[in-house]
């Protein structure tokens, strides 16, 4: 369905998974072939640029193509007929040299790792602009204080700075993920038949080939498919460290916390019914996007026992579902940064929050000043009591604890909000120092 | 990716669920809502009428849409803006009257129910043709002679028919879960902002409103998806059902066994690089599917806990899942109901594979008839070492037994497959009665 | 790992899959099987008897079992070795006649099925005791004023009896599922080697059987999973509903809404650091096992696509994932009774944050009652404008309507939340009325 | 269920993952805690020691635990509570410190982090075992030729050994992957109440209390699991590839196919009903893991978008998920070494399947042949027809070959199984080069 094609994905990534990119990468496959054979002396350079010369996406009958493919089983089996018949009408001797000693595998598996690193080079980019407005964010708020919630309950105070600190560091592990993975899933498959190889596609012209294609060579992986399921899973986790981000803000947007907005936009976040809304919308998608892609990286997961050189459909429920994977990270990384950029975040409001309880969330403070002196139980103990009086006379902890009269020097300065985050500006400075 | 439409999807089903008949389906929610308040006398049928005439799918601009989706967070949003407009060039008075009292999510969700109505009778149809292929299939192998295997060992034998009466009690099976879900799934969604309803859409105008659509009214169920969710697991569970078809078949097909064959057709199954082969197609497209589907009910799951009176997230996640559901489901039935057509089965090689063990499937026969003079695991014993000796030696079963001076009458019959395929015709037959 | 047992399950029903209840399950279909051949004839009832005496799970060694399982394969096969012996020391005759023409499968999923029956029979219980509660607090509640919140917005309001009501049409649906599923999951499996019986399992001793076992005949499902399948989405489907409860309950115990809470018990809910919280512990145990659901019911999904006569390993990964299925669903089921029962109801909360809008959320209530004067896009766009002058001069929209002197009657009473509430009252009354 | 364990699991693994060893991790972080705290002076040594000297497992009521966790809604809440009493009866003075500074999840998270820590530790030694084993299974089957097969077809001859050596490449990739996971992974969690830190656990301490763990120090990450979605990632790839080899074996020990087998033991893969048969046991255990990892990993995943600083649910969802994640992995790879170590091989049975075709799995050698004189296009045509033919006239296609007089020099040769092994041993050759 392309009706929310603007809502979940990315036009950008949208237009690397199109029926003609995606065609485009396998005549990119065989052009590399040829040249590949054509270096190593299996036949003229002349043959090589013939095809290459008819390697136009535009010549494939698309149509035919997909009619052909429910025939064949895969993309390439067509693909190549199609591609004969073109050269044929050039040079019926090139023709005789297309997609030599290769497997269909060969070039769908191939052009699908030349669109993951397309693909990569795009997310990596996002990623280090998302990294980027998530430190100008936390520097911007390293100071602000924000009550810390844990259950969903009020407990003690830290700095929305310390909180996109720790947006940040997920992101970046991810990011340092997608690095690591490369050098697994950025390789050729180039195997023939049953993925031994053959003398027209010798380790000297797997090297070449991988070497035209800006990739590295590899042992035959037609049925071996871990290295699809790293990608799927590293966007998986990345997908799940964004859902956790616009899963905070779309509580934080909450009409009764009120303490950070998307960014307005006109027409933007409107309710039918009730015009005074401003609904999360772009939380709303990413988190959409964020509880399907664990199930389609799961998907991936399952299709990895794949039978013998080549499975009998196990391999072909990959192709839709790992560029699906990619595409629902792309639009969630790309409504992330929307998110981040146009992020609002209302001080006045965090402040007001801090005092809802009316105290109670000092009670940790207060619990650990009192510990050092009356040990840690006595002090949980007596704190639980004041707490409790506090609670029944509906009375600011503050209140109940000087009345209760107990031995803890400078009460307001622990009751101070300020004095309430912890090491938040130590942390965040440690986090922010490894970006410089 | 539509590379692959014809591979694994029913060209049928994905036009049901097109843009244009998504949003020609919210047009004809918004037209019976219309309707329903003027027939209870809300306003008049002027009014109803204008607003009809106006609800035509080729008069909304579909790319604005899409865009403004985007703002909205769904489809109803800025569809009602356009249609309101077009009204409004008709009619500013009846432009008022428009999705009166609803909200967004009455007319998606709505309109998704009547996809999902018109999608189940296709379904329904397409599985009676099913089992009526699969019950010609049983009725014409009933008594043909197969080799029953578990745990991919060869077991003892059975008829082709006994298994495909299987594959039919399952089909059936699922033919009822749809049918009883019927009463839960095909209901409306009308609401109103938080479900409680107004004075639009009394309960008067839901039962006419419903009426109306061919639904039955509906306690509102805007963050109650348990419909959806037994919806997506009954198709989860066909989709398993036809898998188990698949997989039956592709095993039935190796080189090695060649009892079944996929029908041919030209340029199907052949490999680019193996000219001689008959690859499983469709078993392959069924099986790719097959392993889809389970992640995509799981993902309608894991929506189910829907915040408040409107989900921030999970609701949307639903909308493209549950269409994939369909169409996924909807393209393994087609191939399936192909396959069953076309299945070519080679009785020869059926019983000359009998043949294999050299009488060791005969075993359990044998230790049925011993156990009753000499207990079971005596029995169990004395046919684990007369194997033995069968295997050492390499010798054929009954050669052996006979040697073995075992007191079994009639030793030959109890080595005629004819003899060892327990009740299968009798059960088969009990199963095919209950569909004349 | 059992140390969360009892946070996260039922006692009683893990007590129905304890390993000695799985043994005596399986000995008590053996018993069934003797007893039914018995009564038709094969062998003397004095056999039987023997047979059943022996069938004493405290005779049965169960670490010897396991080991065992591991070579066999499955349970049935030590279990019946054992058992055979155990007979043979009483009557070596009799021996000869246990589990006669019956396969491993045959007792393995047919004691499942006894287990799931008397779970359904717990579980059925346990849904009608919720649902009880859930009438309780919907009739208490029923006109409870309450804000109706949409992607975590504050819409418009409800009553909190409206909110319950949909909590319970959602559970009764699932109960409602149970039932209609029994007929095809409530059925003996009884095929013998590859499941087309013998003449000691004719279909006379298999309806016996059944007979026995309280249970319907059925044509062999070795292969055919389909019902075990529907047995796990339908509690997937319970859980999600749940799951649904616990995540509006865990959202309005938010320090920041305050509406309703777990009901307090001696050391529950206390955090280790903050002494003053009330973590929604309840709420966590029952959200914990529904973000674990779907996944399961997936991997039951997913094993449905079984090869031939008895699968080579998906067979195998049911059993320990449908236990956890009922056992996950029924420490849910538990603990949702637990937290209905004991939830407090905060309704002079409730009543404050409906003024946290100042008034925005009457807006569609004005808005309905303007449109009906100036159309709805009109009214949409007047109201608009009037809640962001509320916004930005900080004041009551109501005083703003007031100020901008709009021709609606009432005023006051457009911002009265007893004239907010829809038709909660009616629609509850129509759903609880079902019950009676 | 227990009575599973010795199939699927680990016996070594179960028993670092009991109860006792849970809780014994968990005091073992507090010592660590202690202990970093008077390393650094926030107490006496004298205090460490003495609640060093109190955490002892065999001390802690493990009962009272299991039922204290169900209202606290963590382990780490009753045990400090236990320990602090324990502490108490010794030196009322010392209890003070226990667990200072720091919160629950810090006390879980780093315990699991540490039994994390000896899975990987097991796992890389099992791991080393597993490539040894198919290293020397690689080099004894390097040159015995058996069929490959795509789409469960045969295509052209392969060596066993190049098979195994692709086993063996995806098997090293993930030990690699385990390898670059652990500087992410193997961190401790020390973050007090909302993970900011406080004067009791200052990054000084934090870095003490990392070492003496054997770990590394980290930015509180209580609601970034990216870490921990990496592990069962990570693991859920390796059990894909482990379900591969395990999917390969059970398919080759197909009564049909009869290539390699299990090895044998005394009771092992027998059947109840049909004594001849030898199962692949070892294949299904392993097959029946596979099929639930993917679902699990999916589990964590879906658990990523944890709220605020600690959340209601996910993180309690991710407890047993993950415990389960490592055990039944470490059940696959234990089976996966018994099974590749006790790997029976058939050379003769190989060799025979591969004349079951009757030469035509040579027909891409003869088109790769004939394509350097004809083209590849018409290659294909000629052998599609020369294939044709013999299969219509049963014959040989080497005979047919000879009799279609086409020129291509040397026949036998193209039919010597020798030659059409492409490059296995060259690309064997290479593989194992990397582990010498």
């Amino acid at each position: 369905m392309s009706l929310y094609t603007q809502l979940f994905y990315s036009k950008e990534v949208d237009a690397m998974f199109s029926d003609s990119e995606v065609i485009a990468k396998m005549l990119h496959v065989e052009v590399a072939l040829a040249k590949a054979q054509a270096n190593k002396g299996l036949f003229s350079q002349a043959i090589a640029e013939t095809i290459e010369a008819s390697c136009v996406t535009s010549k494939i009958d698309i149509e035919k193509l997909k009619i052909d493919i429910a025939l064949g089983g895969n993309a390439a089996i067509p693909l190549v007929k199609q591609l004969t018949q073109i050269v044929k009408n050039k040079d019926s001797d090139a023709a005789k040299f297309i997609h030599l000693g290769a497997t269909s595998q060969d070039i769908v598996d191939t052009a699908m790792v030349l669109q993951i690193q397309e693909f990569i080079i795009w997310l990596d980019n996002k990623i280090n602009l998302l990294e980027e407005q998530l430190i100008v964010l936390t520097l911007k708020h390293r100071q602000t204080i924000i009550i810390g919630r844990t259950l969903l309950q009020q407990a003690k105070p830290t700095t929305f700075g310390f909180k996109t600190a720790g947006w940040l560091t997920a992101i970046t592990r991810s990011k340092q993920r997608l690095q690591e993975i490369q050098k697994r899933v950025l390789v050729v498959q180039l195997g023939g038949a049953v993925g031994n190889g053959n003398e027209n596609i010798s380790t000297q012209i797997q090297e070449e080939f991988a070497c035209l294609l800006g990739l590295a060579p590899s042992f035959s992986w037609h049925s071996h498919r871990d290295n699809f399921a790293e990608m799927a899973s590293v966007l998986g986790i990345l997908s799940g460290s964004l859902g956790k981000i616009a899963k905070d803000i779309s509580l934080l947007m909450q009409t009764e916390v009120g303490e950070v907005f998307e960014g307005a936009a006109d027409g933007k976040g409107g309710s039918s019914t009730m015009p005074h809304k401003r609904n999360p919308v772009t939380c709303v998608a990413i988190l959409a996007n964020t509880n399907r892609l664990p199930h389609l990286v799961a998907a991936i997961l399952s299709a990895m026992s794949q039978e013998h050189e080549r499975s009998a459909g196990l391999w072909h429920s990959e192709w839709e579902v790992l560029t699906e994977i990619m595409q629902l990270t792309a639009g969630s990384v790309e409504k992330s940064i929307a998110l981040i950029e146009g992020l609002e975040v209302n001080e006045n409001r965090m402040l007001a929050n801090l005092e809802l309880t009316k105290g109670l969330i000092y009670a940790e403070n207060l619990a650990l000043a009192l510990a050092q002196k009356i040990g840690k139980s006595a002090a949980h103990e007596w704190i639980e009591n004041a707490c409790k009086k506090a609670i029944q006379e509906k009375k600011h902890l503050k209140e109940v604890v000087l009345e209760m009269n107990i031995e803890v020097a400078d009460v307001d300065s622990l009751f101070d909000p300020k004095n309430a985050i912890g090491l938040s500006l130590e942390l965040i400075d440690q986090v922010v120092k490894k970006y410089q």
